[in-house]
């Protein structure tokens, strides 16, 4: 490559960065599927949100909700970490440790205990998370969709109530019964900053991640859905790639888009992203056993909502053992549309 | 003041620092007193190293001792807090954080768990000392005397033998019986960089702190004697101002002195500093319970060692209900001695 064209790329990546820089963009969520699009997205110099679901109440989050009586850390702890850009990288490193030992810390994820402690410190949970994000250098701010303490609840098909999102997560119940409706309780406000990133958002992203766990939690909390109808911002959910037994249990992806416009209504999306890369067979046998199978893409199905684009790509995680999205690939992608 | 003056005086104080920053100064000891000591002294711009006792086995130490098989990391972290430098207070504050609740969490210090974790993540004590100190921007290196892991026994007058540093210190033995001797077990080497911050000191400093459990137990590690002895360093010994009930019951200033001298050696220090400011009798009360008082300044026995200069001074903290050192003035002590 001559110099000269070299510099002509660099200084339009420069240039893209640079614009990038205005737009403002939101990721809603909660999870690993809100760490992917994270550490995807942060190269691209946006301006960026991270709003996250404040239903989760197992392992040591579970934990810490219940004796400490604070938010629970656990979402917020990955996506610190996802825009952590801190020059040590231990620091980021020390916010994943998960004991392995230790009578009453095994189990505990350190990142969690330091958001505790921060809480305690600071006396109130957006503080901590601010000071975290500040220790971590993050590219973005992280923003709890709540800052009341709430519980997750589902409905079942046959009636049955499941309380909290673990007993959903980790499903006590019938996984083959589809849930019929889940809400939280009491009923509570949105974080003002959440409602504020939504409103002057340029893009708003809505998964991947647990639909009814991870997902759907944020739409519930109070005026976050009509925020979003009301926000000019282009708005894109990406689907999760593999189903999950108890929650999404041989969902289409038409299902899992019929699902969210349930939640957040309908003609509300732009794009709507599914992986169409085949995945390795050796990857299944993982799935078999937590019986979750591979999103089949309805497309027929699909097509028949005109307002939204559907957006087919290659977006899967090479040389994985896990079934995941290609952070890269998906924020390559995401990039194009917005 | 003239702002002539005032400019004098400041080139006065910059060149003083600037001297200072080419004193090498080791403080040895542990728990509160080696805190307070290197709280005053950092200010002085010296290049300072705390060499920090590995004997303690109690408390949230303890249990990290016993279940992570790690050095013990108390007296490290007062150290650590005591030479932060972090723009960022709340790193400090977090390092200094106990739990008041949780179970398996209640006790713990955070900043133990901080070093645990560091450990697991590194690999090694040291440079988890290390990286906490980058992440505190500690003014001063911090230095376990030994890399090896060993336990403090002690045996009583009556032939008694304690096992282990938190059995002596809050004593489970009747605490009028004087202590004989004390030792490790299995004796332990020296950690290299604690060899050589004594090799190339300018001053080194014992004291103020437990006798037998935090002051003790450094020169107890092999070397570390012969090398203060041969150090061409001002050997300065800073007394309590209490004694101790199980420890140090009963003792006089030259009770200090001749202890220090048994385990150090005879004609090693140069300087002995006692407080000799009257406490107000306010405090008292906490003492009488806890069967401590103060240490007599008995002068006369104290001139009969010729080569040690003794040096008397108010170094009370004002304003506090603990019968504590002032660091600022302690540090403005040493810092006409060296």
């Amino acid at each position: 490559m001559t110099s000269r064209l070299k510099d002509n790329l660099c200084s339009k990546n420069n240039l893209e960065l640079k614009n990038n820089q205005k737009k403002k963009v939101v990721v809603i969520g909660g999870g690993t599927g809100v760490f992917t699009v994270l550490t995807g997205l942060k190269k691209y110099g946006y301006k960026l949100s991270a709003i996250v679901s404040m239903a989760d109440d197992g392992g040591s989050s579970g934990i810490l909700r219940e004796e400490f009586g604070i938010l629970p850390p656990g979402d917020i702890r990955r996506a610190l970490i996802a825009l952590s850009n801190t020059d040590n990288k231990i620091l980021s490193d020390l916010f994943n440790y998960r004991f392995k030992e230790g009578k009453g810390l095994k189990g505990h994820s350190f990142g969690n205990l330091f958001l505790t402690v921060l809480q305690r410190l600071t006396g109130s949970f957006q503080e901590a998370v601010k000071e975290a994000a500040k220790i971590l250098n993050t590219k973005g701010e992280i923003i709890p969709v709540t800052l009341s303490s709430c519980r997750l609840f589902a409905k079942l098909e046959n009636n049955q109530i499941i309380k909290g999102e673990k007993n959903i997560d980790i499903p006590k119940h019938n996984g083959l019964i589809k849930i019929k409706k889940v809400w939280l309780k009491p009923k509570v406000k949105a974080n003002i900053e959440a409602i504020k990133a939504i409103q002057n958002a340029d893009a708003i992203i809505l998964g991947p991640g647990d639909l009814f766990t991870s997902i759907i939690p944020n739409l519930l909390v109070e005026n976050i859905k009509k925020t979003i109808r009301k926000s000019p911002a282009k708005k894109i959910y990406i689907c999760n790639l593999v189903t999950k037994f108890g929650e999404t249990d041989a969902f289409k992806a038409s299902d899992f888009l019929k699902t969210i416009e349930k939640y957040l209504g309908k003609n509300i999306l732009d794009y709507f992203i599914v992986n169409v890369a085949k995945p390795k067979k050796s990857v299944f046998k993982r799935y078999r056993l937590e019986k979750s199978k591979i999103v089949e893409i309805d497309e027929k199905e699909l097509l028949k909502t005109k307002k939204i684009k559907l957006i087919k790509a290659d977006l899967l995680r090479e040389n994985s053992s896990l079934l995941r999205h290609n952070p890269h690939k998906l924020s390559k992608l995401i990039n194009q549309l917005i």
